[in-house]
């Protein structure tokens, strides 16, 4: 963010790591009975599309090129504001209309098919008349099946409009949420069970990271409400009515994708507490023992050390006559073991044995 | 929920777990001075009812035959995201308007009757001109009550229409609440008479068992509010001014319902905190004793240690004289008594005794 | 709760214990001029007073006999679901208003004169053109002052109508918190002052009790609020002009009650906080002790022990020569001195003494 | 409260503790070329400034005398209730409209100059066409610079009219907070540099006590927002326009004050958990100093007491060959050095020292 | 704040400490084809500019000559309220709106580039028709790169009025703070890594430092929302609509830092807990050592006192014949051997060990 500092608003700055090499630019010109997809290498290309009334999905992955970026946003009319948030990977999720055009900034939060990770990228969308715009910070997404419907003759993409087809993008982004939020219930289960069998330092570790998740996930989650919502009371001539049943299905999704988080964070506060009990509960039966074992050889020790005492029997017959009892020792042994006994029932009465 | 990931919306897809064998399908039609219940398979037995003016309630159990529902909406003009709705079991709670229908979700809360069981279904309603139908996920429900009083003439049910049917199916559902909660009321109390007795590592797990049981309950009611508050302003043609007087008193029973939840809430973290108190108490206690037991033996052991040594007197008549004094063994004992007397005082002093 | 479940609504049921034997009726009936009281038992007795000109009150202590009450609610055209709320005794404080009477839930909280005790009654009542009704669980309430009132010639109530009635007759529920509420706040100092002198577990369970009156007293004050409010701002003919800046005063009132609890919730949760410091501290001072004197110690009676082994000297000049050094015990009680004085030293420098 | 209850509305009780022995009444009457000041015993004196246009200031100290104030508010057409508000000092800040006068109910708070304590003292403020009544429970108050700024002709307060002056008072109220905020937040700051140095149980208190006093003055500002909210958003031709933006100012005021005591709640928060956690690392180290001497004595005293053991070697030479051994001694104190060496290594591994 | 106590409102004071020696006063002037830049020192230099159409940005360093600020102030217009919020340094960001100019206290957080010190400081900012008055605390902020670009010919701000040039500034103040909030982020990045390899006593308070850090900063951004809500709902004719959809992208902005920080503050508890817990962990562990040992050798010690004792064996055959016997050295030894192992065993069915 900081490499921004100073520069006038609307200046074009990548902000963000770069995640892959060249700047990739996938078309997708359809309409009910049309189909044409092309990987482009030049901006130049798109422009054809503009003026059809096809719809055309052109999809941007990389975000580091900024003059094709530049070239592209002026090409289609967009506000230099617009292109600076497509260019801020760190943007929060947003909504915002403009005259022929409307924009959202999304989290797109996805398991990598390749490492298993959890990948988070931000998906920009420019939704027009006859267009939509994707900008992604890196090749992969979770807009596969989409592509695949869109490919196939008689889906309900291809007989739509673009708003349809943006609406198709949100739910896919919103509905892996979901796939994601099941993974962390998991997760949270075996902390759980763990916690209860056996709960380590790493435990704890487990539920701090969770927990950060959590809060980090509901950064991306949080605002998408208020998009989404915006995005559906939008009067906007872009937005057809059929659509707009849709996007409240996905309004309902979000708020029960906010829900869950919460759910979880209070579920792993619980879990904080129930660790912190775990570990001092555990502490106290360390503690009792030695209690136990120091309170009752404590005493019996100290009766051995009178008796090994050196005072000089002889010197008088005040110093240690015991020693010389004939059941000197037997009675001390039998002293030390009623003193032993004495105490085992006392500990016991107090419920500490 | 992720095996829907990437399908487009509106698929029918069942999520959730299968937990009947075969789909049920049950026929209630009724009005004022008619009665007729039957068990069907085949779903085209319902069309007829379709154009009676007699009121009537299908209820669905089972919720995997996918075919047999998608039929059922399709002939009640059903929108594929209602159909959606109604075979995903992990819906939030919702509320939503169609022109010719209404539509519900519940989360349907009870106590089995065989096992003793509390179990959590979801329940969708749809409510149209002169028909109810409900789907449920298996066969069991709260509805038994309301059953009857169809079958008895003269009741209200039999003298109003499907509005009014949908009302006294949502109350069941409320009612239930109550009685799960006066059940929790009571775990509450137990655990709180276990706290004080003798808290055990057991009485932390109740007390973190019921409050996720809380949180659990908590996210089934929270959005109820807002889907009655919703039906109840509903400016719809389908719901009657004397059913919406009803309809406000289910709206104040939910609200006392998530009333009572947070109350729970309060009381079960106010036994969380008296749990560690007492466990920290607890050690406490066990640590004084080992304390002054340890800090009154420890010098006295010491003492017996110094005369213990094996200095020679003889070598010198500064090695240990005190061994060969008359009085030397019982000053010594004498001393050793003082030393302990007096720490008792002290520690008698400090309130530690 | 759970004996209505599968009722039908507007089931007049008696939810609540049975806290007296016979059900009491009370009737005050007064205009300026003309004041009358009577008890009776036979609910007809009421209905000659319907439609005088005067105020009357109706007052009726014990809710189980559900005939009467039903043919009460009859005569003067009560909703079922009125009367269904004024049975059920673990009901919100509630309002509602109705064509031609306004329906209020209070919660009645007094201490009562006999024993001493704190006790929560539930109080409905029941506003018209020219008469008053309340409901009551059993006799014993907070209303006698108003009683002396209106019995007095000349009083405010007297020449006001049923509206002002049932303001006094609020206005006396309300102030009543204010002095349950000076008793807490009695009780909260007490708990203070009794965790400086000398915290004990008790202390700990005063603390965990007041908070859990403050959460039930909560439960019942701030529903009040938005009650007394609805009530303020009905457009009612009920309700004249005049009354409503009474109405207005009590709503301050509840407000400030609201605003106590809170406090005090605020101050309980700081109270158990210096509990837990307190316990905690202490525990720090018994642990210094202890090792304190157990670190002394140790080192020293490890020194004795060490002259205490019985290696034989003869066997080998090398084999413990010092005990037959001619200073050999001096020195050696010297050095114990010398170790034991350092550790005091060390112990004052790092503040443990 | 209590001596109250019971009592109707309006009853005029002086509720609170008498702090002045008379009443004193002091007049204060100005416009732009006159002023007069005098201090009366007879309430009749005011009534002569009723009507003049002139701007009368009217300032009661000492809320016990009844009857004085009950002839002034009936003089001046106070509202029964108002009168009451006036009399309780228990009462939240409030405001009310009335149909020719305002009234305010305020909290003052300010150091008493002589013993340097805080003191918090209702005042009633009822602002009129052309005079300003204040009510205060004791004489001594935060005015003194309004009163020197009316006796300076030529000052603003003198050209203005009594809403002006009403907004003087409430400023000087206001201003007062932050002063005593300032108190505040440098005995704050004398608490965090204490618990860095040393932190004792006295600490513990002292962050208690500036707690509780927060959550006071935090009852006695937060409504604050709300009533001068409502006195600047009031239509009243009481206030002039000129006076609005005066209040808007003091509105802003208000607003920091909250904000003020909100932060600094979180800040003693924050220093509640820093002493706990300064508290549990002390004790570590403790126990950690305990543990170490502990560990690496116990095993030494163990083996010197192997060879205390006074097993008889003439009667077998299994018993305790060692003892006869010619380097018997300097081996057992040799391994000893090694044991303990041992052990001081693996506690520095282990980062206990 | 204290020493304005009992001044009239309006009073111009400096309340603050002051940074720096003589006020400094900067002048721009600029349209699209001009520029002049100039320090003066006399305050009348400033009103040619007045009248003029081009735009002038007028920047005072150093609030203490209070004369030349109300000169200034005067000038322009300026309320004595406004005057008095500039020259009060501890302001809380506040808009407000006068007839022909808007008003703007903001704090600017920075990074001074001499010392790497985070200064804070207020500006305001008051914006007119043709031009924007700034009033800073001290020299030295974050608007050089602003007067880079107005030097720059050609530049949107030179093309644009005095509303654009004011909202270059506030975005100025607005990214600073992300600039500030990355370097927070890191820190607490390292107070994390902290925590798990070594937590320390110094990682608590830093802990405490940022989270304090936090608090403060939150106080100054948290008003801002409003501030720049209340500025962009501004419907002034000092504001154009071009620069409206920019103030948006600031208002974006906030809402970002905002919820950083709030996120921030959400880490540094759970980083607090996770200390809290890592301390008591490690307590745990040392506490297990102690005891293992400890129960381990005193039982063990303790039969070697029995042996020490000296019981005279010739004075009866029952005192201690186990000394005499053969293998009685050997036996003792070997019994405390399997004392140790049965011991070793049972923690490690605990799983202490």
């Amino acid at each position: 963010m900081s490499k921004k500092k100073g520069m006038p608003s609307g200046s074009l700055v990548h902000v963000g790591e770069q995640k892959m090499k060249d700047t990739e630019i996938t078309i997708m010109d359809f309409d009910e009975d049309h189909f044409e997809e092309k990987k482009v290498k030049d901006v130049k290309e798109c422009k054809r599309y503009k003026d059809k009334t096809t719809t055309t999905w052109i999809n941007i992955d990389g975000l580091h090129d900024i003059e094709k970026i530049e070239e592209l946003g002026k090409f289609y009319g967009l506000h230099p504001l617009l292109m600076e948030d497509i260019l801020n990977t760190y943007k929060r999720p947003k909504y915002e209309e403009f005259e022929d055009h409307l924009f959202l900034v999304l989290k797109m939060v996805y398991r990598d098919k390749k490492n298993g990770q959890i990948i988070k990228e931000q998906v920009s969308v420019v939704i027009g008349e006859n267009f939509v715009l994707t900008f992604q910070e890196k090749s992969g997404d979770v807009f596969d099946p989409i592509r695949n419907r869109i490919k196939k003759e008689g889906s309900r993409i291809r007989s739509n409009k673009a708003d349809f087809l943006a609406y198709t993008l949100i739910d896919a982004v919103v509905d892996n949420y979901f796939v994601v939020l099941e993974e962390f219930g998991e997760r949270i289960e075996n902390i759980e069970s763990e916690l209860i069998d056996n709960p380590e330092q790493e435990t704890l570790y487990k539920i701090h990271n969770t927990k950060r998740d959590m809060i980090t996930l509901r950064k991306s989650v949080w605002p998408l409400r208020e998009v989404i919502n915006g995005f559906l009371r939008e009067d906007s001539h872009l937005i057809r009515d059929d659509t707009r049943i849709y996007l409240r299905d996905i309004y309902d999704h979000t708020i029960q994708v906010v829900d869950t988080i919460e759910t979880n964070r209070d579920i792993l506060s619980g879990l904080l507490d129930l660790y912190l009990s775990s570990i001092s509960n555990r502490m106290n039966e360390v503690m009792k023992v030695l209690t136990i074992i120091a309170t009752i050889f404590i005493p019996l020790t100290f009766v051995a050390g009178i008796y090994g005492m050196n005072f000089d029997p002889d010197a008088s017959p005040l110093n240690m006559p015991e020693l010389d009892w004939y059941l000197g020792y037997p009675i001390t042994l039998f002293g030390m073991l009623i003193i032993a006994v004495v105490m085992v029932i006392y500990f016991r009465r107090k419920k500490w044995l």
